[in-house]
């Protein structure tokens, strides 16, 4: 407030603000930027790109032991518009995983929810509270909100995944717990199928009637499987007619989320096709699969293939346009702005051909 | 009211009675099993024979055509306790349907809802508002309520399935409405899978983001496939060994039961095992797929076999003992009675040794 | 099946139809009137004169002592569509309770639930599990499925009220239980204010954040007092301009309505004005707490005065004009047609001048 | 990162920690205070005085016109543990408002929703979409998520209110966007009663069956009369016999909180008694109506007296001790944890005499 708004040039005022700042109270008419007729947000339009993020993960494989700091050998994106925070987006943590051959990631547990989507490789399994679920390209496995998890790699070559995380979400709420698990040890169990699948992964809509109950708030099915997206989406590819396919994953005893503060979907567009042009509040992080192409992100365009991953501001407009047939994962905080009535939604309009004819 | 209860012999009374008759009342001490300490339903524990219904829909498929009457060959199974009303419980409808080689039955819509479980055979095709559904053993079929529902056999066999309504509640809530389709002609549309399908059959917990819409009552997804249904039932089996696994058919969108009226659930009995004695408040119809044994219902016990119907009164205890492994599709009226805040469950004991060791 | 809708001579059929009795068939093609383009119901439209069922329920009182059958001394509207089955319409119980200065009518409970609207009078209390809820006229008091509920008039004069109660629909689906108090006397404790309302009941949109708990299917409020109900009809009818205003009693925690099954209103329609002429799938109970006018119901049209009790068959049009101020109550199973998904409703026009100019 | 946490005094360490920096990538085990065991939040237990409060309005009203930014004369509560952030706690906006003697702010709406709660004197309308609202001692105010508001003080004295607003929850999630009225010039309309509580405040679990319409996501009541919250707390303190009454605001039609992101309720404490002491997650702003006492929060002790605004940080026990009775105001994110699966609630035991003998 060194630089007053409101310039009235008498000494009565200067002995208001003194009193104001001694009572810890700020006058509303010196505050700026508080309410803008749209969102104003720090992070930019950004990519990651896939291929360096595959070598920086190698490269502190080689370096430092997955043992340091939270027992994770994991890389933060970090938005450069968020002034140095550990965040993708303002409220999404995002992060490539490492984790070698024969090395082992001992469980822990914490209300921030996460979730890993693989970009490549197999043979990691991660345990959510004690089911072993194995993980392998293509596939979105959930670790909810505390939930224990551990990861272990039995398998002889090293894999990579993206983690997802509301972290800045569930911190803003000052609702952050953690806590370590039983042992220092992680479990190296496996199964040909993790319980929650056997459970809950029959076929669609298919729910046991007596499964293990999971909390309200989240889906009891831990891991999608990668066969079963990609049928999903050749499936409505057919049956759309419009060159784009969007799969939500989804809760399937209850419908709704996989978790109560992240919606994840897939969305494929065909070679040569191109996506809607949207903006929505609220921020997602997309991560591609497979193909190439090119996502315009608000004033920016970014040539994209595999394992890149992109941050999308909230109320940033967006568009993919696949060269080859082209698979993204997206994520985002959906679910929140909804549960609160803040979700606003359009369509903007792009030059050139569209993707429907 | 000829015979009174209430034995006070002057005349007044008799001018009271006369009365209250004239202004259309009844002395509720007159009254008697209007409430009783337990549900009272006239409905039996019954069987209909699989092998007979078999029979029956032949004969009637050599002797009637199918136009006749509704446009549909069906025979409707009447619990011998509703005084001959066409109900196979006092709140649902159900009924041998069946299609010679090559008929037709054309569109009509009502509010009654329908479901048809597949028993035999395959070949004939559900049209659901247009959409070509194939029918095939161990299928479950919707045509919800309101929607236009046609079926043709293309095929060299003819076919038979269980239908099952909840007619008798729509129309004692006085809602039942009736409509032709648009023309006399059944369409003989076929599709290599249905659109509905190809949007919501894609694999557990998977879900387009921009489906063609449904009713917020009732599952989009139209069919629920025996390989599905199967895989699911073994994994289940193998995730609790208890010899026992019980599916629901869920809505893959918004969770909860595939319509409003009517639960659906495919339950597997290991060669052997046993189920739990149960009983609960509302009606269910079972129907047996696969596999021999015995159901005991309230204080009758069936020997029971593929294609055998069973009525399951409220309140009456039931459970199913396999002879060899034995699949029994259940539908009840369950969603009825949980959304009025009328279900009541309890499991009751059962002499002799248990189905879990 | 004495007389064949299908008229084929030959000996196969009659053989075919003999196997279909045998084996508890029946055949489709021979039934009728199961699926009619609207709801076809026996309930006729009809009107119980108010001051008839005030003189049959004092010259009652003075035959029949209160603790004849149910231990109550109650009036059945029998509608005469319904060939003698004492229910107003096809799914709700409706009738005219009389209790004599002094009398008790001690505790039972039962799965039906019911309520009670005071049409004249005050003095008598109702307790509900046992907490005191005065009557008095214009109030409507719940006694929720599964309460105990017994009456005590510790008043000088008799009084009457309407009881309605869902037990045709709980009979329907085989629900119904009975439970007597744990004592033959009833309780003839009074109280200042219901506990009830002391936590529940404090004005629009108060809630106690710990109070007692009721079952989350009903409201836990179990009067609404006519003070309140006059003040807020008053200040609509105000608000809209329009001559006619409706109130819906709310469970004020959860809203939505009082019980599962029953939607209860108030409507008021000033002098000289008429309601839209409206029809609704389900059936309606309707009472007149104040004012002359008419009701029509269908085909017919009848002259209203304080006390009458209505029957409004499903799908029936229905408007009512006031001659002077007519406050009108309305009871119906309006939830439950909304819950399963069969609700439809529509306007009808009427000849004449219009309600609202 | 300018001091390693990993101290491997290698040389390729560094190289790699470069190529991180240049990728917008920063290590996790790097990265301190993500994970805690239990929450942690920069703000502090406060206290903002009452008087105070009224004197900094009053002087600001002397010196600064009303129409200076914002159109609003705010004095914004600074947690002092938030580093110059104008918030009371890290998810709610907390202000005192000042209006003079013939006053107006003009129009405005915003994403964020406000609430405005009376802490002294009377004689403001709020008209929120044009429906004036007056505003009284002991009311709570709503202006909902984008809707219209002006203020406009037509009496002879000046009044001072509380504002909460969740500003800084949508400004975390990229959701904020504002708007002008359509004028500079506040309407200057009053009315009797708003035609809100018209329609909606008719009284406990009274709602309208075709009133105007609102967003389902909050209460269709935008005025809660301390009349009537008064009433309540007296009823439920004589119910509940604990010398404690808490008030929940709810929406009279669906139940829930009155908006979706703030809870609201009215605390009243008998003199001489005390509430549990509790903790939950998530921050909570209280405001004293009337009465003396104390409120502890996490390790201190505030003498509190009408007018004073507190703010209780996520996670910090608090309890209320009245000397004389007591009614304290509070809000809080609840309805967001809850929304997520991120309440976590407990009681934490006090030292000395309890309040429930």
């Amino acid at each position: 407030m060194s630089t007053r708004r409101f310039r009235a040039d008498d000494r009565a005022l200067d002995v208001l603000y003194d009193r104001l700042s001694v009572t810890d109270l700020q006058p509303l008419w010196e505050l700026t930027g508080l309410l803008t007729p749209e969102p104003v947000v720090g992070a930019v339009p950004y990519r990651w790109p896939g291929e360096e993020l595959r070598a920086l993960g190698e490269a502190s494989g080689e370096l430092v032991p997955v043992e340091r700091g939270g027992d994770r050998r994991v890389l933060a994106c970090c938005n450069p518009g968020l002034d140095g925070a550990p965040y993708a987006v303002p409220t999404l943590w995002a992060a490539v995983q490492y984790l070698r051959a024969g090395e082992v990631a001992p469980a822990h547990r914490h209300t921030p929810a996460a979730l890993r989507f693989v970009t490549q490789g197999q043979g990691v399994w991660t345990l959510v509270d004690g089911d072993p679920v194995h993980m392998s390209k293509g596939d979105l496995v959930l670790t909810p909100s505390w939930t224990f998890h551990e990861h272990h790699n039995p398998s002889s070559e090293a894999m990579t995944w993206m983690d997802v995380l509301d972290l800045p979400i569930v911190a803003a709420l000052g609702a952050v717990f953690f806590e370590d698990g039983p042992t220092d040890v992680a479990s190296t169990a496996t199964a040909a199928q993790s319980t929650s699948e056997s459970w809950y992964g029959g076929g669609p809509g298919l729910v046991p009637v007596a499964g293990p109950s999971a909390p309200g708030t989240r889906s009891p099915l831990l891991a999608y499987r990668w066969a079963d997206t990609d049928r999903a989406l050749a499936a409505q590819l057919q049956a759309s007619g419009r060159g784009v396919a969007v799969i939500r994953f989804a809760d399937p005893v209850r419908g709704g989320d996989v978790m109560p503060t992240l919606r994840c979907e897939m969305h494929r567009v065909e070679s040569g096709r191109r996506t809607d042009r949207t903006r929505q509040t609220g921020g997602r992080v997309a991560c591609v699969l497979h193909g190439t192409g090119s996502v315009a992100i608000g004033g920016e365009t970014f040539d994209v293939g595999p394992g890149d991953i992109l941050a999308i501001p909230s109320w940033s407009a967006w568009d993919v346009r696949a060269e080859t047939e082209l698979d993204l994962f997206s994520t985002s905080d959906a679910p929140v702005l909804e549960a609160l009535g803040l979700m606003r939604r359009d369509t903007v309009a792009v030059p050139g051909p569209v993707a429907v004819p």
